[in-house]
């Protein structure tokens, strides 16, 4: 299996967690240059009673936390659903080098659905990669929702 | 004085907090409907090693950790600049009804000077007012970066 499709398995075994206490499940996780996994995260928005508590917030959090500084720019961000606008934010703010996701956000998404920040002039913006896993991605999603209308 | 100035007077006065530890100097203020002050907040980026902790973003996990839930939607958040993709993104997150900033962040700003994120369908975009005690919210980041270069 190639690496990102990898790393994106990783990803959803994070928005696996999420479903199972009833978030909508998306997760993410960050590697750095040397492949090595430096953080997971996954949504706890509810749990936590924080509109910060997305999956990529927490990943981004956690990262930094580890390697001491707030600039992860060796780093690559994998995410089971396209970031929002806060997240896509966040991935700029954090100098993240790239950002790989699953599937389309398309009432939410900042990469490409409701528009593209990165096409801004921004301090700083990630390479993008879109649609690793997306089928995958997207059938937790459709799940989740399918399940609470229920 | 009116209320607007009054709560920006004490973002203003966490921005002074921001300062004072060497870090660019944001500050925040999150009120109720009933005029509650619910949190503050200081940019800490510098101090806490993390990307995400600007002044918004603390002071939104505060307010909705203090109410014990994410949505704000009671709440207005007065902020000494105008708010980055990332912070405007959290504010629409958190349902936050209005948004107050005194100055405008060319370079960065996502209500009004890069793009307007509330133009956009998002799920939910809050009332905006800017320019409340702009003179003394740029004075204050101007008198900053002059001490950072000489």
């Amino acid at each position: 299996m190639l690496f990102d499709e990898e790393m994106m398995l990783l990803a959803l075994a994070e928005a696996q967690k999420a479903y199972d206490i009833g978030e909508i499940p998306v997760g993410a996780v960050i590697v750095d240059d040397e492949e090595k996994i430096i953080s997971k995260g996954y949504n706890r928005r509810e749990r936590d009673n924080s509109p910060v508590a997305h999956a990529e917030i927490i990943a981004i959090e956690k990262a930094a936390y580890f390697k001491k500084n707030w600039r992860l720019n060796d780093c690559t961000l994998y995410v089971t659903l396209e970031p929002c606008p806060m997240c896509a934010g966040a991935i700029s703010n954090a100098r993240i080098k790239r950002v790989v996701y699953g599937a389309f956000d398309e009432k939410g998404g900042a990469l490409s659905s409701l528009f593209n920040l990165y096409e801004l002039p921004l301090n700083h913006a990630p390479m993008v990669r879109s649609r690793v896993l997306e089928r995958e991605c997207g059938e937790i999603l459709s799940k989740f929702f399918k399940n609470l209308r229920s």
